[in-house]
């Protein structure tokens, strides 16, 4: 009997198409789902395209793997991987791997990674972005775990991932939560980019009064040039695509209420754990927020607003400066992604390559983009920056886009068009030039009512006023 | 032996200003603490200023109280909490009343009056705001737990809360974790009215360039109008202070890196999980973490920013603009606020009163002011609002803002001076407004790269455009 060299279990179109692109590639794939035609439809459907064994349970799935096992669990995040873990991991042995290819919590992958450990099985979370059309024709991945879950494992994952040069989109991560944590991030960061790109065609559209269809051809131009992405591409496609039923244009028809399934929430709320100020993701998904709640919405529309602008208001130029504009706000979401993954890496201990970070999201996933390759070309010339905006190409860009950037953000405030994220990352940018923050007023403020203390500039030590006595320091 | 009415144990600033406040109004309170030096120097110092009662063990505090016992907690949050409440439950008998006045994460709380409960102890999550003057001389009371619990202590807690026109300022919040919940979004509040008062002052001053001292006359001047405020009249004492060792202004010589404690980052996080955006009180967070990020902002302080505008460039009329702004900015920061404690309120079950939490804020808490007032009216006229910012008094005042609230966030962008509480506040009010929203293209590209499908505006039901395919629709 054939062993196979791995199984999948959990056959929705993520898995099957893992699957099927692991069989493409020449390797023997059992496959197996708990209700089993899904099992029969993709042997029956895509059989000719490699090597499945199928399985009807999973001590079968088991059975079929060749030693040391590799099993990828492809089912809901959350409870339904526990479940499947419990039911797979007694049938397991030493040495065995386990692999999460979910958008699992890393807190959670971290929790199995380590109950796991203790029964000798690898657990291996990893991230696999590129959606479905990624899952079958090469995504982007980045798996957690064991160096040595990785060197048994790596060969097969890196066979199926997109190719940018020839450099497979997948590398070894770091250990436990690693490889589920920058997928997070990478989400994260893709709220971003996405809320950008809107707020350039809503600034577009209203400020100069073009259509989806003339604003279609400025994607696509834009996509030529420095901020050539998957996202800015599809964007164009998007705006290009007519409503067959109604004759008017594709996003006029859709409803205004974007959905979010988590991955940029929690990017947020392990941010402000970790100290770091992702503000550029927290407003994509706080704008998302927004757009969702119908009810306020309807009620705030007669909520006074400027004047409407009379279209091609905005002026000369204006493209251009919006386009400078999501440029430098890109970069700024970018740069505070990264910076949370080092953060990240330092309190797990996890000595994330950052690198080779950007070099695998250049292909197969979502943000993919030549930005990536700036952005490992920084990391290349200096592996731990303080900041990727202090990189001389991004300073540079930076340098070039500030004047614009700051005449959109006016434009904006002026015309009424809300620009969260185009406003915070420029204040962001700004906050980190300013020579003298207002902090300085806020640790004052929480001395006078909290006796909190303050630093002073001039000389170490904790200090407080006596502001209800007689307003002399003392030392804390 | 006199019994006690109620007993404190932890004797650090809190809780002895607590345990004299109570004293002072007559209570006979008995007083612990783990290390005895406390209890000792309270009662030394403070005794003539009431009945204390000193108590050398749990056993002989649990013993001084009259039944049902009242014991206040007072001791740090966490562990500490949990140790102290180990400590004493085994002690208490069913119907005794257990108070946490510590600023305890409301899940914790759940969880303690869950356990608590079982064993018949009323369990009491008070959230206490007013820093060490409020809880000597009236602090704000936010009691959560049971109506049973509230009716015998209530009385104690109303006795020693600020007052305002004869109100106290202290109510039954709400079952459980309800108390520890309005509290936390009380700082969330907090952090952004801070943050916003932080970026009036620092506009102020690079746009028009006035001093400290002449600042502070701006603020006392804006303390008489409706910004009136606690916040405001300690800015402008603190703005109006002289460092007496190098006689600069005070606010010259503080560190301009804030601190924070964590009641803000739990308001974000448990925002982002309930889907309130809460975008003032984020980047209030987010702006304290930047000023204390001190290599970034060393090695970030030569990027490029526009030239340095002269002294008074920002020109007639900016302090007016500002002043607007920041009560705009304000009104903003405050509606989320109370959003996310009726989304608290909805998904536990607590059923509060926000008017009724308006008026306890109104004395002895940190943000008191007349404005709370003002929202203590808008639910009286309204117990259930869409939004406070559709209230009427607060509608005219965001449409005698919105033009200069514009002018001042335009500005704050072409000064390259940092105002993300300023221009997130405008855009949160500009995307309720918005007949549509970009979020339809978010929508749009959510589909072609995930399959994740919209909504049309013109009839029911999910849709999927088969993008990679012959981009006709499909119904999902």
């Amino acid at each position: 009997m054939t062993q196979a060299r791995i199984g999948v279990t959990g056959l929705a179109v993520m898995g099957a198409n893992l699957a099927r692109n692991l069989a493409r590639h020449g390797h023997v794939v059992a496959v197996h789902n708990r209700s089993r035609h899904r099992t029969k439809t993709l042997v029956e459907e895509h059989g000719h395209e490699g090597a499945f064994v199928p399985c009807e349970t999973p001590e079968e799935l088991v059975a079929a793997l060749e030693r040391p096992r590799r099993l990828l669990v492809m089912v809901k995040a959350g409870a339904p991987t526990d479940a499947v873990i419990e039911e797979f991991a007694p049938l397991l042995e030493p040495g065995d791997m386990l692999v999460d290819g979910g958008n699992a919590h890393f807190a959670d992958t971290r929790r199995r990674e380590a109950a796991l450990r203790e029964r000798g099985i690898h657990f291996v979370g990893a991230g696999v972005s590129g959606g479905e059309e990624g899952a079958l024709l090469g995504p982007s991945i980045m798996p957690g775990g064991s160096a040595e879950a990785y060197a048994a494992l790596g060969p097969l994952l890196e066979d199926i991932a997109a190719k940018v040069d020839g450099v497979p989109c997948c590398t070894h991560i770091g250990p436990d939560g690693a490889g589920h944590f920058v997928k997070m991030v990478h989400n994260g960061i893709e709220y971003a980019d996405m809320q950008l790109i809107a707020e350039a065609y809503d600034l577009l559209r209203q400020g100069l009064g073009l259509s989806p269809a003339e604003l279609a051809e400025v994607f696509a131009e834009w996509d030529r040039g420095e901020l050539s992405s998957y996202l800015i591409e599809i964007t164009a496609e998007v705006l290009r695509q007519t409503d067959a039923a109604t004759g008017r244009p594709f996003v006029d028809v859709v409803a205004d209420r974007a959905e979010q399934k988590g991955t940029g929430r929690w990017t947020v709320q392990i941010a402000l754990d970790l100290g770091v100020p992702v503000s550029g993701i927290a407003e994509a998904v706080f704008a998302r927020a927004v757009s969702g709640h119908a009810e306020l919405r309807s009620a705030a529309r007669d909520l006074p607003g400027p004047a409407a602008p009379a279209a091609g208001a905005a002026g000369e130029g204006f493209a251009e400066d919006v386009r400078q504009a999501l440029h430098a706000s890109k970069i700024v979401a970018y740069a505070q992604g990264f910076d949370q993954i080092r953060a990240g890496s330092d309190e797990y201990g996890w000595d994330v390559d950052p690198g080779a970070l950007a070099a695998i999201w250049r292909g197969g996933c979502i943000i993919r983009a030549a930005f990536l390759d700036r952005i490992r070309e920084a990391y290349a010339a200096d592996p731990a920056p303080v900041s990727l905006l202090l990189a001389p190409y991004f300073t540079d860009a930076l340098a070039r886009a500030q004047g614009p950037w700051r005449r959109v953000v006016a434009r904006a405030a002026e015309l009424g068009v809300p620009a969260p994220g185009f406003s915070t990352a420029l204040a962001y940018y700004d906050a980190l030039r300013a020579e003298r923050l207002p902090a300085a007023l806020i640790q004052g403020q929480r001395d006078f009512f909290g006796a909190h203390t303050y630093r002073r500039v001039d000389r170490e030590g904790a200090f407080h006023t006596l502001w209800s006595g007689d307003r002399t320091e003392t030392e804390a």
